[in-house]
């Protein structure tokens, strides 16, 4: 077994203490990574307070994790000891089902779907249809740790030209909106409009441009509207009506990266004949759209879910090769929960990525 | 001047009546009809009674007419005298903007939108970027009139072996469900759920199994499931959930029909990977999705707005190649306001179209 240490809540009204665990030594087709970093995604606090009804506590965070192979099973060939390595939010599929034959493990449809780095399996085996867990964990520890045991096929190779840290958002932040734009075909000569302007929103608008499309922000910060040339963004007001006027039938897609239930139905004009606004911002109950604003120019709301572990390869790669990657801030993990106050309140600037070099392994008798 | 008959309300409150009215002559490019046959769409409730908050008043309603030619513009080429033609919901658009040029009429993007077969321009005047009015018109007169007067090529030809009474609805309901079916790719080897089944869920079934897809009906109505071996759909209820879950990522694509704002989300996980639930029943506020369901299957929620016409001659040639067509029942126009209570009471099976040489010239002094 290997002695670990990382943060974790134990309740939804908790905040997150350190924990000592262990992790079982890799099997045969497992490797061992030693944390470096790992980013904080707004969906570890929604997960940490139960706010999808479906957390196991102890709830150990973290899906954004880059760091170095320290071991790995027998049968091991994609990694060797001491590669730079990522995991984002999947470290096994059914790999039976279409979509997994397909290389879409994100949308599974195994009777547990996919396993999330951590809280475990998408589908609960109470939830499961034969009432079974066919990864044999029902918690699974994510990134906030000194260490993670995965399958190697669903570890990244983090290009050379990428700094680790700044590689960690991308493994959920960035694939999670790079996935629907390649999926709905945003390249050169398509207008992509960006909701949000936080961790998601900030690296969107980069991998929209690397793309070839023309991008546009829409932020309510009037801070992050001032700051926005230096990230390279055109951002406008949403309250600004006579800009949305002006700007009707202007986009073919439209991402909302906004994380919480918000009334989008502002920016359904915005959308050109077959126009696609995604959202992927608010996994949640949404607010009500009008079908007569969609049928004027039939237009489609859409969901999307992270993406595959091959778009994954592929935005990390085409970070490196465009010298692009999120705009982060470099978190000590004793801070943590302070942490999570300022993402909610939309102060980032614009990924927390937690720097594990200041989880010590005596955390737990320390604090 | 044309002496004409029709029925119509001056209010939003009040019942359809007698009116007696001038059409202008046809021009050089238009034709006047003699209307013979006109359906009854859910929609002429909704803006008889002004529901879409845009009815312009005396609104007299009808958008599935069927006629013959009675005469004949200097440059019409398309239709003669005596010829049985139809015309659905628009008689006339923009014809310069890309969705025109692409002969997509039904989205055209001019500052006035499509003019409506009746109430006039989709986006009126006062609502228009240039505050004018290309189509000269705020008011349009529809088919449950004694004549109708068009330009030609915005009538459709009646194909041999389709009966005129039959055809009506096609020109509305027929190519409201056909155009997304055809848009989204149905055809063999899809799997379609229909939702509702009313005027629309009749037809739209009959046109899926057409295309070749394989078609599920779902509705409340216990009688309807008893009848629905008689029109050959398979279909289920609504409430039973086992039926449901047994269903789940079954269909590439659902239909809703459903002519009121429903609840949708049981229905958004029996959608497959990448399948789509298109809205044309319900022109108005949608109650909630739930983008928990709609990504975990990167499903989208989509409208259409009737269809071209191109579409429109399309669906009308399948149906007489198939030997298909709604089922009706023919109506006397003199109990037409009873007939509105029946539409909006599910009562119908499954379309009402009226019988025009029930209208007398004499209906206003008769009254």
């Amino acid at each position: 077994m290997i002695k670990s240490v990382g943060y974790a809540a134990n309740h939804s009204f908790s905040s997150l203490k350190p924990l000592a665990f262990e992790r079982e030594e890799p099997k045969q087709n497992e490797i061992e990574i030693e944390v470096m970093y790992c980013g904080i995604c707004h969906s570890d606090i929604h997960q940490v307070k139960n706010e999808w009804h479906n957390t196991v506590y102890p709830c150990m965070p973290g899906h954004e994790v880059v760091g170095r192979v320290k071991s790995v099973g027998a049968a091991v060939t994609r990694h060797a000891v001491g590669d730079l390595v990522g995991v984002g939010c999947m470290i096994d599929s059914c790999r039976q089902c279409e979509p997994c034959q397909a290389g879409e493990q994100n949308y599974c449809e195994g009777p547990n779907s996919w396993l999330a780095t951590y809280n475990g399996p998408m589908v609960p085996s109470a939830k499961a249809p034969t009432g079974t867990n066919q990864y044999g964990k029902d918690n699974t520890y994510g990134g906030y740790s000194t260490s993670l045991v995965v399958p190697e096929d669903f570890a990244l190779k983090i290009p050379a030209g990428l700094k680790p840290e700044v590689a960690a958002p991308i493994l959920c932040a960035g694939v999670t909106t790079y996935s629907p734009m390649k999926h709905w075909g945003m390249g050169p000569g398509k207008k992509v409009a960006i909701l949000g302007f936080g961790g998601l929103g900030d690296i969107a608008q980069k991998i929209a441009k690397a793309m070839g499309a023309e991008v546009t922000v829409f932020t309510t910060s009037q801070a992050k509207v001032n700051q926005a040339p230096v990230v390279g963004a055109y951002a406008v007001h949403v309250d600004d009506h006579d800009m949305l006027e002006s700007l009707k039938a202007s986009f073919d897609f439209i991402l909302s990266t906004i994380p919480k239930k918000t009334d989008l139905t502002p920016f359904v004009p915005l959308l050109k004949r077959d126009g696609t606004l995604v959202i992927v911002g608010a996994l949640e109950p949404l607010a009500p759209f009008n079908n007569m604003q969609m049928a004027a120019h039939r237009n489609a709301i859409a969901g999307s879910l992270i993406g595959s572990i091959a778009e994954t390869q592929e935005i990390l790669d085409l970070c490196a090769q465009h010298g692009i990657g999120p705009d982060i801030e470099l978190l000590d993990i004793k801070n943590i929960n302070d942490a999570y106050t300022r993402v909610e309140d939309g102060e980032v600037r614009y990924r927390y990525v937690i720097d594990m070099a200041t989880l010590k392994p005596d955390a737990v008798e320390a604090a």
